[in-house]
This record gives C-alpha cells, sequence and structure tokens, in this order.
C-alpha cells in the first residue's frame, strides 16, 4: 500500500533543518527522469549536505515504509536515480563540499556529489591519477559512479570504480552510520561490504563518504589509430599487442555505422568504407611509449591493418580522439531516442558479438550503431529510434531482448557499466539462473526488511517485462 | 548440540562415491593443524575431485547440520581451515586439475587445489603475469588464497588477490551451484558476490572454480636496497618516490631487529646498527626502469638514505632478496613459536606504528621483530615466543591485543591479508562497531542458516577473548 506522502511533509520538514524540502510540482518535475527512459514524478525532493540529517530521514523513511532514491546528477542509462515506486529523491549533489588529497595515504576522500573530473583534476594538480573515467565524468558525481560502478574505456588495464574504493561511509537502509573498509589497500576484516556497496546502485544504503585510492599520474601518453577492413583482424590486432607485453591505457572500437556517422555529421577524413577502426592510448614512461608504439604499430600492420595513423603532436591527436568523441552526438542528430545498452563479452568473442549485432540489425530492421570499449569486451550497441514511434519501439524491444540474449549466449554478461536499474531487471535471471538471485535477493532483505531503499531496481517483479513501446 | 558424526560414516561413503572418506585418527590429525596456533581434530575428511559430490555432500551436511571445513594446504596463519567445532574436513587440495590460460580473454580458470605458483608459471610462459603473490606462493593453493583474499608485497601497485578474481562458481551453503561474474573484467549485473565470497574464509560457500584476470608481463624488473638511520626518513623517501610517479612493484621493510635476526643467521653484509632498510623492485619497460632507478636513488638520499645500493647483475640481485627471504627462517631460530600478525595502517602511519611497536615490545618484554611490505602499510610485526612457557604466553597475548589496538586508533584494520580466522574475531566489533559487524553476520546467517559452513571463524562468540596461553 502507497504511504502518502503529503501527509507526512511537515515531520521531514522538521528533520530537514538545514537543507531543503521541494514538495510543488515544477520542482519535482525536474528530478522525474534522468538519461534513460521513462519518468516517474517523485513525491517529495530532499536537498541537504547533513548526514546527521539523512540518518534521521531514514530512520524516519524506513518506520513509515517510505521509498528513498539516492540521485546525483542523473546521468544514468539504466534508470536508476527514478522514483518508480514513488516516494522521495535524496538529492546528494548539493553533497559536494569534502575533496580532500591524502598524498601521504596516495587517496582521496570524498563526499557524494563531487562530480568525478574534479577528483581527476584535483589528483593530478598533485601528480596522481583516480583512473575511472565514465565518459559521463565531467557530469556525474562520484556517488553515482559509486552506486553503479562505472566503467569507461580505461577498463582493461585499470579496471573500474570499485577497484579504487576502499572506504566507505555508509547509511544503512534502516538509518545506522557504519564505517566499510578504511584507508588501507590491504584490508580482510571480515566481509567486502565495500565492494558489496558500490555497484548495488542505491539498493543497499546511502553513501556519504569514499575513500578513493589514487595511484601516481604515468609520465605519458601516445595515440594511435588503426583501420581495419575486417573485424576479426582488428580483435586478432587487440591480442596480438596485448601479449607483446603492451598494456594500452584505452582501445576504442567504432563499427562503420559509427564512422559513417561521425563523418556525416563532420567530415574528419575518416575512412567511410573501412570495417572498423581502433584508436589506441597507451601511457607510462615516454621513452617506453616511442618503442612501443613502433611495435604495436607493426604488430597491426602483420594482422592486416589498412592504415596506422600516428600523430606528430598533441593537436593531431587530439583530432583523432575528436573522431570517438562525436560518435554520441552524431547519432542522435539520425533520430530523437538513443536506447544505449553496454552489453559486455569475453574480449575475444567481440567479433562474434559484432556479428550477431548485424544480424539482430537486419532482423528488426532498426538502426544500429556499434563502438565501445574493445581491449575488456564492453561494446555499446546503440539503437537510434523515436520514441513516439510505437511500431518501430515494439521491433527496438524485441532487438534489445536478443542483444541481451546474444551476450549472455557468448559468455558475457546484461551490463558491463551502465546498470540494471529497471530495463534490465527482468533479465537477470537468463544470466544468474534462480539460485544466484537469489542469492542476492537475500542481502537486499535482510538489509533492508521494509524495501525503502532505491525499490524497484535491479530485482525483477514476478512477470516483469521490459517496455519501451 | 553436537553431531555425533561416525553414525553418519555410511551415508557419507555413499556420498563421495569417486573420492576418500578418512576416518581413522592418524588420518584425520594431519588435518588438525595449519600455520596458526591451536589444534582441532576433525571427525571426518572428504577427498573428492568431484564437484557433483560436493554438491550433494553439502546438501547432506545442511539437512544434518554437521559442520564442514573446506581446506586447501593448510598454510593459513589465521586458523582459517581449522574444524574448531567438530565436523567434516573437505580437503580440497585435491581439486588441482583445471588450469588452463585463456590468452584471448586474458583469464585464467582454475580449480581450487591448484598451486598458487603453478598459475605464475602457467600465465608466464603465455607472456602473462598473475600479480597476487603471497610469500606462500609455492605451498598455498589457489583456493586458499581465494578464501583468505591473500595479498603479498605486491599490493600497492597491483592489489591483492581479490582484484584478479571475476568470476566463481560456488556450492552455496544449502548446496545450490552458483556462477559468480563471468569472464569479463566489467560486470555490473546485480550484486557483486564474487568478491564478496572471496576473502568470506570459507564462511560463504565453497568455491569450486575461478576466473582470473591476467595482465601482460612486465617486460623488466630492476632492484634496489635504501639504508636509513631513521624510520621516518624510510616512510619520506617512499612518499617521495610515488609523489614523482615512480611506482614501484614491491617495497619491502626491514627493521633493525630483522636486519640484525638476518644477518647473525646467515652473514649477508647488512648493516646491523641501521634503523631499517627497504628493498624496492620496480618493473616495466627497461629503458623506463634505468631511468627511474637512479631518480628513485636520488629521492632516497635527498631525504637522508645512508646507502643506495644497486645491484650490477642478477646474482647480486638475488643476493638483496634472500636478506627478506631469510627473515622468517632467521626469526624461528631465536625461539620456537612465532605468532605472525598483520595489522596494517595507512601507509603515512608507518613510522607511528613503528614507535607503537617499539612501545609495546618494550612494555610487555617480548621479542618482536617487524617487517613488511612498506609500501601498502601493512606490517608484520613478528612475536617470537614459546608457547609453552604460559607466563611469556599471557604477556604475548596482552602484546597482541596491544598491537590491534594500535592499528585501529591508527585509522588502520586487525588485518591486511591473513584474514581473521579465530584469533582476531574477539576484536572484530573494536573496529567494525556493532552496526557494522551486524550487516555482515546477517549476510552470514542469511546465507547459512543452519551455520554450517567454517563455524566459528571471524565472528566472534559472546564473551569470546583470545586465547594463546
Amino acid at each position: 500500500m502507497k504511504v502518502v506522502i503529503s501527509n507526512h511533509t511537515q515531520e521531514i520538514e522538521a528533520i530537514i533543518k538545514t537543507g531543503r524540502v521541494l514538495t510543488n510540482e515544477s520542482d519535482r518535475f525536474s528530478y522525474s527522469f534522468d538519461a534513460s527512459f521513462g519518468t516517474y514524478l517523485p513525491d517529495l525532493v530532499v536537498q541537504t549536505k547533513s548526514t546527521e540529517e539523512l540518518v534521521s530521514l531514514v530512520k524516519f523513511a524506513n518506520r513509515e515504509k517510505i521509498p528513498l532514491y539516492p540521485r546525483g546528477q542523473a546521468t544514468s542509462l539504466s534508470g536508476g536515480p527514478l522514483s518508480v515506486k514513488g516516494g522521495i529523491i535524496l538529492d546528494l549533489s548539493v553533497m559536494n563540499d569534502v575533496l580532500e588529497i591524502h598524498e601521504e595515504d596516495l587517496v582521496a576522500v570524498v563526499s557524494p556529489g563531487v562530480l568525478t573530473a574534479n577528483i581527476h583534476k584535483a589528483a593530478e594538480e598533485k601528480g596522481f591519477m583516480y583512473p575511472p573515467d565514465p565518459s559521463s565524468s565531467h557530469v556525474s558525481t562520484i556517488g553515482g559512479n559509486l552506486a553503479e560502478n562505472s566503467g569507461g574505456p580505461r577498463g582493461l588495464k585499470y579496471g573500474v570504480t570499485k577497484d579504487y574504493v576502499i572506504g566507505l561511509e555508509v547509511i544503512t537502509p534502516e538509518g545506522e552510520l557504519i564505517n566499510t573498509g578504511g584507508r588501507t589497500v590491504k584490508n580482510v576484516t571480515g566481509y567486502d561490504l565495500t565492494k558489496l556497496i558500490v555497484g548495488s546502485e542505491g539498493t543497499l544504503g546511502i553513501i556519504t563518504k569514499a575513500v578513493l585510492r589514487l595511484i601516481p599520474k604515468p609520465k605519458a601518453t601516445a595515440t594511435m589509430m588503426v583501420i581495419f577492413d575486417s573485424l576479426v583482424d582488428a580483435g586478432r590486432a587487440i591480442s596480438k599487442i596485448l601479449s607483446a607485453g603492451i598494456f594500452p591505457s584505452k582501445m576504442e572500437l567504432m563499427d562503420q555505422a559509427s564512422i559513417v556517422a561521425v563523418e556525416q555529421f563532420e567530415p574528419l577524413g575518416l575512412p567511410v568504407d573501412a570495417a572498423a577502426l581502433i584508436l589506441i592510448e597507451m601511457d607510462g614512461h615516454p621513452l617506453a611509449l616511442q618503442e612501443e608504439v613502433s611495435q604495436a604499430a607493426e604488430l597491426c600492420r602483420t594482422v592486416g591493418a589498412r592504415d596506422v595513423r600516428i600523430p606528430k603532436d598533441k593537436a593531431e591527436e587530439a583530432e583523432l580522439w575528436r573522431a570517438r568523441k562525436l560518435v554520441s552526438p552524431a547519432i542522435v542528430r539520425i533520430k530523437p531516442t538513443k536506447i544505449s545498452e553496454d552489453a559486455t563479452v569475453p574480449r575475444s568473442k567481440i567479433p562474434e558479438m559484432c556479428e550477431r549485432l548485424q544480424e539482430i540489425r537486419d532482423k528488426y530492421g532498426v538502426h544500429l550503431v556499434v563502438f565501445g570499449h574493445a581491449g575488456d569486451g564492453n561494446l555499446h550497441p546503440n539503437i537510434i529510434c523515436d520514441k513516439t514511434d510505437h511500431e518501430e519501439m515494439s521491433r527496438v524491444e524485441l532487438a534489445v531482448s536478443e542483444i541481451f540474449t546474444a551476450a549472455i549466449e557468448l559468455g558475457g554478461t546484461l551490463s558491463g557499466e551502465h546498470g540494471i536499474g529497471i530495463m534490465k531487471a527482468p533479465f537477470m535471471e537468463m544470466e544468474l539462473g534462480a539460485a544466484g538471485l537469489d542469492m542476492m535477493k537475500r542481502i537486499k532483505d535482510v538489509w533492508d526488511p521494509n524495501n525503502i531503499m532505491n525499490p524497484g531496481k535491479i530485482f525483477p517483479e514476478p512477470g516483469q517485462k521490459m517496455e519501451l513501446s
């Protein structure tokens, strides 16, 4: 039974002494959507910088069984912050005051509302690097990155957000403030609650502070663009490079549809007849890079690369990366709705996955563009469509569903970095099996007995199906 | 109420068709201890290579409420595999058949009984590296490393076991066979059960297979030994190196007591009047290494290093590392019992922790030697004693307890890499608080309602105290 929040507004306002409680519809409307699909109006929005007030609010919400939805900048592509069951959105983007770099301990301590790009900047100023670099890092908050365990192009060499989180301050769903992990890279004191909470999409508590591991900043970077007439050759080139002891920081793939879309959007001299191109970034010591770039170029040529472009200076390098950056703006020019998936497969299966994607494209007559992080198998099949066209959207629904099936059949996963949220929940059992899903659900149930923390996410409801049309 | 296992021997033998069921006392005795403290005779030992048989056995044990203790080579320093509540030890060291290197996917697939050193070897033969390298890797199984989330000297640069596990096959405490994660570095499909199970010390299930992430093998390594008249200078040297963008793969600290013990054991020309020495290993491209070694040496000298020794060839390099390798054999010559702790502090607190350790040594008159992984704050305070001397052991008890308190007061953790097991369980609440410990215990209770998986570990029993005397 749904709780009528308006009966509780005064009590909530009494708890949120230093912050704001937004009740009017126009304010709430701006919290009703994220970067994914669907619109859900919250009953109330709370903004506060005070952890103590949040603790009291969670205790109150738990007692009254009111759903809570932590939210950062709402760049989620899986519906993470949407208030699908009504209730209160917690706007944590206002918690942006803490950004400390502790050089001696090689850690950053941050509050959830800090923009990820600001962490990059603060670390680099001191000669360090915070490696996770999701494409949204200039607009997304670290709190959102933590909730979703964000990835990005550096996954192969540097791992993902989770690999850099060593401690958290968390409000449990019953309103207890706990600390997990700490400031040490090594910690085996009991279960790893830190890595359980990171990536749990806000369903296990509210992160109010995080300790992030930093590394020394690599001394230099180098870029190359390699063009292929066949996707299989591109896959072989990547393997050759890795087997030679070269460990690129980024290996970004663009398929022919992406290349064509970008070239039509802004002519950059990309080869529109190529099957694929890979943009490679290496980092490390300048002397090593020089040698490794030549070696990698040679390896690519031996497996049949059509062309290897090595920029002469930083300006030419920026030009090459511009091609990759323009994919998203270019494709949304084609049609207004972009369904951005992140089905991920073992790296060796990329060519096969690309073939499966082309079959799906042709079978359902959808406009499919594929690009993404080739080094770690994390592809981004994007379907470009128009959400007001119900006939098209029902074909898109079927195509997306088959993309998920293909990824799992190839030994991959539903989601590499966007999260399950609402759209992928119906497919969870297909990947995990009933027993695997049950073990996850048990944790949710015993941590959040009243199901108030971000309900409606990750776990499918009986008979739930994906709905886009 | 304790189950009388002998009533069930026939049923267990019927389940373990292809393996062995050991019942006689001399067989069981060899399973009654590990590398820690204490002896507990199991009622039964089971050896089988069959996952199906283990699944049936777990179902049976769960129904009959019989404790199960997974065990590898029993190199645990925290009592991980000890059968403290009676019941059945599962000797998983026999599950050593699977060791596959999948070059294209940059992963190894292994069964739990494989020795960690064999994984290193298999990976290196193909040009790859499995970075986690606990000191016991030549004798310990990967299953034990997974259960305890083993660390080792490469923690700072390369992280720990958990950072390289991307998929598991696990038998749950109720006998369901589940798969967690998979073969992709990126996977955000639901909660991260993989990283919950790794490091859970066998309390959440039995790992029957694991997918490990590999990386390209660094092209070369270089070593240097740096000698200091003050621990604070040693700490400053480490910080200077990291801030200069140099990221050593190992930074091993030996305090004066360790230096003296080794030099008395085997004269290697170590400076017995030095406060500390650090052994540094760097890895990467040879050209980069050459420059970084000179730069690091210069940085160490600027902060007051007394001497920097750079080996001229591989033989001299091996000689330097021999000093570190001899610490353990050298100190057990002094007295027969070695209590090896792994209290870990934020790196900046190493000098302060060393001072606290000296105070504790003097206060309780114990023989304390400190060495360990300085880069990641993971010290190994070892107390050398004689377990038959009750008066001494009661002083050791107090000293160990104060070591834990000091680590936590300095923002560190009870255990960096050895696990909680039985000895550290009474101190869990001191680090985690009641609420934090409760959130862990909830997971244990809901995953293992009959408390059959490795009972008596991690979670303290009411009123439980450390007992060494």
